[in-house]
């Protein structure tokens, strides 16, 4: 039973990702008319400049106009592909108060406003989805707010940001340094000419903030969530991995506390040993692990950005939107009612490879273990190597909490033997 | 916004599923009740005995007249986790005359007759979910259906027995043959007493048929995937397919035509590149591979079976399917609508791997080559091996037919110069 009056969508955004929806939306058009169970018709394009060719999209639908188109008021759906705060943030509660449902791939709008957001669409009956948010095309919003909705998640542990997994993928295989591997992700378009968002975790921390959310039904603010770039990341480092039988990969990690409840979420390089399955993640793929209470061990693997995969992503949205407005009914809204506590970075609890440089004489060993544990951290395995006057230690803790490790690392800094703490990676993913 | 009445759920069937399904109904009460929005109640437990102990579900509520349960016209969503096809299909249609919506994890059901339970699913304006037929706990039908659904699937291919998985493992691993293996996997509780469907692929190719049917939007019957077992796997495959790069699965294959129009589905052993995701797939794990227009490549990796992980699968859907009920809407139901043709295998284009005993003298592999090339069969590669009078030939093909390489076969066996076929294995995900 097919409708004839189109649904109409708005399209804010012709970039990378939105001109490929409009593609998407007109050769497919016989598709998602069949899928819906009505035609979709794009009613609209708001672009920052006008003038420019744009393949396959009618010109007179080009607008720089964003506000008044969103302000028609015969929109069904506004597809948000401008992403940063504001005017997305602004033309979407516009468009929520005009009775359109909103489609966005906009991971910093969600990760710093989701809840106000997600209150606006409740308010006007309107829905809300974001899948191209996290992870471009993997689904994983859908699996976890929806698949797992009658399981409980304990952990999302993944590979969320493609950049820095292609450069930290480059200096495993390779043996390069952190500025080689990045300027050949810059000359490939892996990276951007201004990389911070990436490197530096910005990225991936929205992501863990969004997921977080969903996973354990409570708000999770970005400002929740502990980051910490990859910038630091050296060969050497990766050379201690292997010795450990593991890689180096920035994860987005969030967790449920042991005891259920509190919850915390964070953004870091971390050593995974090489027969986890985020270990074999290659090149810009992204991959996220899921582990809950009854389905187990759960992972989604795919493309995290571009724009045919973030295509794929919103258009899956607007079907599910589309669909939900014919029905007269909308999708699940937030679902924050657990409401935990969400702990800060030195309640998490993890292992540790530290990697110190030391006056190269007796007893420093015992001195450093005794510092360890002064601090309750307990120690796994310690490694001397000596030559030349120069020593080094690499100690693996056992579990620990965060703010133990640190004021252990400031102990150790404090030390006439310890020359130099030269790295500390946490150990994830055993 | 609680609403105060229950709903009311049916359980067929209190095995390794069902009693799982019942635990966590009562274990986790509060987070379903919030997450739906309504409390839901196990009104009726079906069993083929009672008389035996339940943990934690009141013997009130069990009764072994299943038909009597899904009439009583109060109940609101049946969950069947009986297996089989009666009286399962019966009870499932009754459950639609009677009101309710229907959650199943019935894969031989569903493959067999999922057609005809869409249409009364329909008939009814109910809801059949069914995330746990395919790959347990893993997000597989929601992913293809609904994120999926503004994008074109070109193939599905998947590792979706958990069995046969193990076992095809244990001989990579080990170089053990099939009969060790099988005996291991069965000593461990990873094969059935009787393991037919599973070694013999008739599990997997259930799962096909409702993978593809989805996938390509065409009903796709379980007569129309093409079924091959494991069994005749060996050590020897094992160590070809090592030298070729490459491992072997059990792998379910849904393809679209090149041209579009038309689509396959079989089940078979096939060697993949060791660099492949799915080769890395270990033990009882399933994973499915998804290739799409936009998305590209994803994959969706966990525990494809087992009372927990298939109940999530269950639960997730009873959680949709409740949403449902409350907003007086139903989700997407069978989408048949691009009626694809299903062609028959020889129709299906793949690279070959065949091993020839032949006669050790001048002139043979001239002979063998031209048979290739009469059957328009390319040939990639070709390593003769000869000693102490024994011979054999290894021949890896370009892309061919099914058909064509049948045909060549033939006319290899009628040649006095081959002594015999020693293995034929498909060339996958290259």
């Amino acid at each position: 039973m097919m409708r004839t009056r189109p649904l109409k969508v708005a399209l804010l955004g012709c970039g990378v990702v939105g001109s490929e929806v409009a593609r998407i939306m007109t050769t497919h058009a016989d598709d998602l008319a069949a899928r819906i169970g009505a035609p979709v018709e794009l009613a609209g394009v708001a672009v920052r400049r006008t003038g420019k060719a744009r393949d396959g999209i009618d010109p007179a639908l080009v607008t720089t106009d964003a506000t008044a188109l969103v302000k028609r008021g015969d929109i069904d759906v506004v597809v948000e592909v401008i992403g940063g705060i504001e005017p997305a943030r602004t033309l979407i509660t516009t468009a929520f108060e005009h009775g359109a449902s909103v489609v966005s791939a906009n991971k910093a709008l969600l990760a710093q406003d989701g809840a106000a957001l997600h209150a606006a669409a409740e308010t006007h009956g309107k829905d809300l989805y974001y899948e191209a948010a996290v992870a471009g095309a993997i689904p994983l919003i859908r699996p976890l707010r929806e698949s797992l909705a009658g399981d409980k998640v304990n952990r999302v542990l993944g590979i969320v940001n493609g950049t820095t997994n292609f450069i930290l993928d480059k200096m495993d295989s390779t043996g390069a340094g952190y500025q080689e591997a990045l300027d050949e992700a810059t000359a490939l378009g892996y990276a951007e000419a201004d990389p911070t968002a990436d490197v530096e975790g910005f990225d991936a921390a929205a992501k863990a903030a969004i997921l977080a959310g969903i996973a354990f039904h409570t708000r999770v603010r970005l400002d929740d969530v502990y980051r910490e770039g990859m910038t630091e990341v050296t060969a050497a480092d990766f050379r201690s991995a292997k010795e450990m039988g593991c890689t180096i990969k920035l994860l987005a990690i969030c967790e449920r506390s042991k005891d259920g409840t509190s919850v915390t979420a964070r953004v870091h390089p971390a050593m995974i040993p090489l027969s986890h399955p985020l270990a074999s993640v290659r090149g810009a793929y992204n991959a996220v692990f899921v582990e809950s209470d009854a389905a187990g061990q759960l992972m989604f693997y795919g493309p995290g950005a571009g724009g045919s995969p973030t295509a794929s992503a919103v258009l899956g949205d607007l079907v599910a939107v589309c669909r939900n407005r014919l029905s007269g009914a909308t999708g699940p809204g937030e679902s924050a009612y657990a409401d935990l506590t969400v702990s800060p970075m030195g309640d998490v609890v993890t292992r540790y490879h530290i990697s110190l440089d030391v006056a190269d004489k007796p007893g420093v060993l015992a001195q450093v273990a005794t510092v360890f544990a002064e601090h309750g951290v307990s120690i796994d395995t310690v490694r001397q190597q000596g030559k030349d006057g120069e020593a080094s230690l690499v100690v693996v803790t056992h579990r620990a909490s965060d703010a133990s490790l640190s004021g252990t690392v400031e102990a150790l800094r404090k030390l006439d033997t310890v020359r130099g703490v030269a790295s500390i990676m946490r150990v994830e993913g055993e």
